[in-house]
């Protein structure tokens, strides 16, 4: 995979050389990232099967350049009554204004509020759900009242470019040249594609990491 | 908007006499809209200010080719508590197999079985939301109980080729050259922004009606 | 290849069920071409090496969307003075309007003219780039003289949907369900490509011959 | 136009509000500029009447997202000769490596010779190009010769967005926080399309400006 961004960078210098395999370097990889030399990076494929809630597959699916999508289907099957909620640790308090928002944990109280009102609606939702499916009225229209914190599935293709545009927006971290403020969910689900890119690309991952977490 | 069309497409034939102000002609755009010459039509721009559940809008911004949007986020705001509930003349009964449904109207029990579902379940999700927001919990969980019948609101820029494109997936029209079988809440839109299409490019929307609302 | 179109497909039906490994099927293949449901063929990624003329190049390159592209640069290194000339068989001879123009075979005369007129001047295109080369003048203005027809080389990366929206338009069959007029030089390169994607998804490509060759 | 952009932005936080006629900010547009939220920056559309050489053309056309092209055609008009040479002032000696170039001033005798192989090819191209075109042969196949210096003419749309890729990549200013290394030619036309744009959307150029010429 890293062997394909070499290759295609190099036919600008070399054209039809770069086709015999030389082994990619570190040095040509990390001077595409740090001048912002993106197309080499497109030519690597990586297709993702996800689990996610609605709220967050929403967020996923605004990237449109590079990404392709295909989802479960709440009009040609019932939906699964699996529903995300927030583990102990997530923080539940959020201060400041929009896009310079800071989160800081809840108390316990704040915790228990929250799991037993979305328990409790997650389950009324889900009741009226089954009520209309059971009742013969089409999935599509019973749906309506399904919440967003209601699990999907989907495939996502992207490549090593689009991806690491995904990873600059969806996660926050102090490599970053350029401040993101993502939803912790998704950027839960990006950290876990980043381990697998980083298997996958590890000379790419590390030139994303040392230069700043800037998509090329 | 018609003139856009006609003025790129004769580029390709006679350069910079293009840029004389010739009317479009209903042969050229026939034309092009028959051997499908595409993109001519993607020199129009147009914006539309979009209310609607998310559920017609996660349809939407499947659509990326030609398509940009902004919506209202509920990270940064409370969403205000309006619901979509289908009126008396909705199809609520869905027969047959993915990629072939028939609906058929449903008795008044139907109806009333749906409506209460929907205004219990809708109102009990939004006791929950505001609960949790009166607790001080993040807007960006409490949302997580939202259903996908709440509405919420977005821009929408496209073009006339983009437009061609939704509307031939999101219509269902007996002047079709394909099948498709659209959620008839995301047809609602189409066919309003359909009326807007028709009135500011007449002689693309004739064109495209008469060559089996296929886009170009 | 064929089996990342259907795992994708199914997603929308049985969710996670779609990961465990059943065969693809002509049947699903060919329901999702013949409603055109194009997303479950962008899950396939393909890279190309292509060496071919710059008027080729220029034509190729205007397939935007699901394309990626890396091509030698004549900034960056000098290019080598291989030049396209038509071979014996190729229509010399052009008649009828835009759009529905006839081609037909020239006589000895016209195949002598052309070549005699390629020969001498890409012959002293190539003497006056590599004068200027000679004399210090930078490769990116040398190469203002070289014509379209020397050749250049590029990797592409496509997806099975884009890829098939290239060979609808660059290729003429008698398949096709819609007309189009290729130059004969892209359509060679498409026969090629057609050849490998035959041999790799060898289900979806007899689907989109079935179904006049439109792409999804 | 500074308007389409602030009143995109706004639907985020305030939905419906956004619509009513506040004029765009400039804290606003340095805001989405500064934390790059690009989205915004789509919804202004702008379509250009370019006549370049090819050479240019073909840097141009690999912008693919946020672009739309319509060209004249070299197989359905015969091609005009009008063709590039670079003036006196034009830097024409390349030193260093790729990525690092430095270009300076050629002596008179530099001048002199590039202008006088360019004319001369120039010339010999286009008398084979109406040879072939007086003897009958196709126009696709006789434009084989003419050089990459010939004048094409095209419309391109972009958004505010797309054109700021477009700038930052294609122009060479010290205000840049990336460097960038564009052939000349190709800034001229970036440094006339950025004048229309200044004029156009003065709020959003300033920022861009400001924030270092970085695409949002």
């Amino acid at each position: 995979m890293d062997y394909d961004v070499t290759a295609a960078a190099r036919v600008s210098t070399i054209g039809a050389d770069s086709l015999t395999s030389k082994l990619p370097t570190t040095g040509l990889i990390n001077y595409l990232m740090r001048d912002r030399h993106g197309s080499p990076f497109e030519h690597s494929s990586m297709t993702f099967y996800v689990e996610a809630p609605i709220f967050v597959a929403r967020e996923w699916f605004r990237h449109r350049a590079g990404w392709s999508y295909n989802e479960e289907s709440g009009r040609y099957k019932a939906l699964e009554p699996t529903f995300y909620v927030p583990a102990g640790d997530r923080n539940l308090i959020q201060e400041g204004k929009p896009g310079a928002y800071e989160f800081r944990q809840g108390s316990d109280a704040h915790f228990a509020r929250m799991a037993a009102n979305m328990l409790y609606s997650y389950n009324e939702a889900y009741e009226a759900y089954e009520d209309m499916l059971k009742a013969g009225i089409a999935r599509e229209v019973a749906r309506m009242v399904l919440p967003v914190g209601i699990y999907t599935s989907f495939y996502a293709t992207c490549n090593a470019r689009s991806l690491m545009h995904f990873l600059a927006l969806r996660t926050k971290d102090e490599a970053s040249a350029f401040p993101s403020f993502p939803q912790r969910e998704i950027e839960m689900a990006a950290e876990q594609m980043e381990k697998h890119f980083a298997a996958a690309m590890p000379l790419t991952h590390a030139a994303f990491q040392k230069h700043g977490r800037v998509a090329p």
